[in-house]
């Protein structure tokens, strides 16, 4: 269910394995991608299998067991509101990342707590919908707290070249997801702003040190934020001007204006973490100049400033 | 002492903090970059700050309490034996990456197997001489198992943007620096034959957890491989072409040749390290493939299909 870039790239690859029906809610959207089997508004240039059933029928996705729901995070909690009836007996797989604003819950807690029946588990790490797409390699985290079922969806979700390893630790794959999106706008503005390459590796260490730091704080596992979902997303995203949340940082780093139509989920995740790391009483200085840049109370030059000065320590 | 890029970056932006001398053993080398207040063959485009005293001779070495020594590392060693009475009491930092081919040993271990009466440090982490050199801000580690003469070593050597974080933990930082170079072949290796920068991020990802593996059983502390040094360094040298280990990797997964003449010291540690891992019997089936690549007994296709038909488990 959602068929932009990521949702449209998993129903392509996930035809390998079997029937997949891709629902979208906008019938124009459809009938676009029906007639030229290809979504050519959100991933151009990868061709949908004849096999993939592409529609707007709630009907249609009855005889599924398993739901990929790939919708921005922000917009999680409504869409399971609305769509609840639909979803109630099946095994839900949330295919976003971030933290929602008002509660602070990641994917899988905010599924939990709109439908606490259904089995609730994430798809994330280092992905770009196109490489996986095209078909080339991916390793990505199925994190579900229920061993038995992440062991099916392990199965029922990998193919020869996109791999799943599993976790049980739900709160490290969810904020090692979220967080590393902000640190990825982080990246971004040290890169626009002239800085450099070895600047923005800088960044991503101290910004991995304080993911790690409110994530174990929350009850996550190193090595959660150190594998896929973790490390190696926030690796991919801090380094390829295909993630939208490092485009974000370069325009902020570069003093340019950034399209508002775009999702970043970074922005609203910045401004998430960096209450709940008030809350919480964890040291994050970079998270806290993100959100002083998204909401316009910091410059970049004042907030690189305020990162290399803080006193020199141990790690 | 060593006027590579490295080194000479290191000296320009050391000159912020008092008088440095730059020694190198090539007389014309030296003529020439006093000549032209430039490394014109290691650094072109840095000038040489006017306080920097170039020269080729010893014995104005000896007024140095601190030395940085920037040397390959297979070549370490004997440049030990031969200026050990220069060095003999004086700070030793080294400032190259690498385990040394016959021992196994790091950088810290081969200075204190040659000069045993010395301290020794490694000054480690992510960064390009180029970087440093333009004085764009740039975090390293330095690691020294004596605090006292770490905690010295991290006033002296720090500038304003050259931002020196400390570990006692020698052998974390000494390998994080080493092994990362390996990945980094096997990163470029992903990239140069086509796979995309998902594959490599699953590359760099499950290569990070090996480093971790070996580093932690010869006794380094999981934060260091969290650090500069180690997580740091990786995500550094495993996405930029400025790094040569990164580049080898490149033409090795095109297929095509690269010149012999250029010292990339993950090509002789990841042989080193193959051998140390079986030893130890810990599994680093990334830095087995590297080593098979580089010893022409794997082709890419057949490293990459084995990597990728391991079996699915947890991370």
């Amino acid at each position: 269910m959602g068929a932009g870039a990521f949702g449209t790239a998993l129903a392509i690859s996930l035809c390998q394995n079997g029937a997949v029906t891709l629902w979208a809610r906008d019938p124009e959207h459809v009938s676009v991608m029906q007639a030229h089997r290809e979504n050519t508004q959100r991933l151009p240039g990868s061709p949908l299998p004849e096999t993939l059933h592409v529609t707007n029928s709630r009907d249609d996705l009855k005889p599924a067991r398993i739901v990929l729901i790939s919708v921005p995070m922000q917009r999680l909690r409504s869409f399971l509101e609305t769509y609840g009836d639909t979803l109630a007996d099946k095994t839900l797989v949330a295919c976003c990342k971030g933290i929602e604003l008002n509660t602070g819950l990641g994917p899988i807690s905010v599924i939990t707590s709109v439908l606490p029946e259904t089995k609730a588990a994430l798809l994330t790490g280092p992905s770009f919908a196109s490489d996986i797409a095209k078909g080339l390699p991916t390793a990505l985290t199925i994190a579900c707290s229920d061993v038995a079922t992440g062991k099916a969806l392990q199965n029922s979700l990998s193919t020869k070249v996109l791999r799943l390893y599993r976790t049980s630790d739900a709160i490290g794959a969810e904020l090692g997801g979220a967080l590393k999106n902000v640190i990825a706008i982080a990246s971004g503005a040290a890169i626009g702003a002239g800085l450099g390459d070895s600047a923005r590796a800088a960044v991503m260490t101290r910004g991995f040190a304080e993911m790690n730091r409110l994530a174990v704080h929350l009850g996550g596992h190193p090595s959660t934020l150190s594998g896929l979902s973790g490390f190696g997303d926030l690796t991919l995203t801090c380094t390829s001007s295909q993630s939208r949340n490092y485009r974000l940082g370069l325009s902020i780093g570069a003093g340019k204006t950034f399209d508002p139509a775009v999702t970043v989920e970074g922005a609203s995740t910045a401004l998430a973490v960096a209450t709940l790391s008030q809350k919480h009483n964890i040291e994050m200085p970079i998270t806290q100049a993100v959100a002083g840049l998204i909401e316009n109370r910091l410059d970049v030059q004042t907030a690189m400033s305020a990162l290399l000065s803080r006193p020199l320590k141990e790690e």
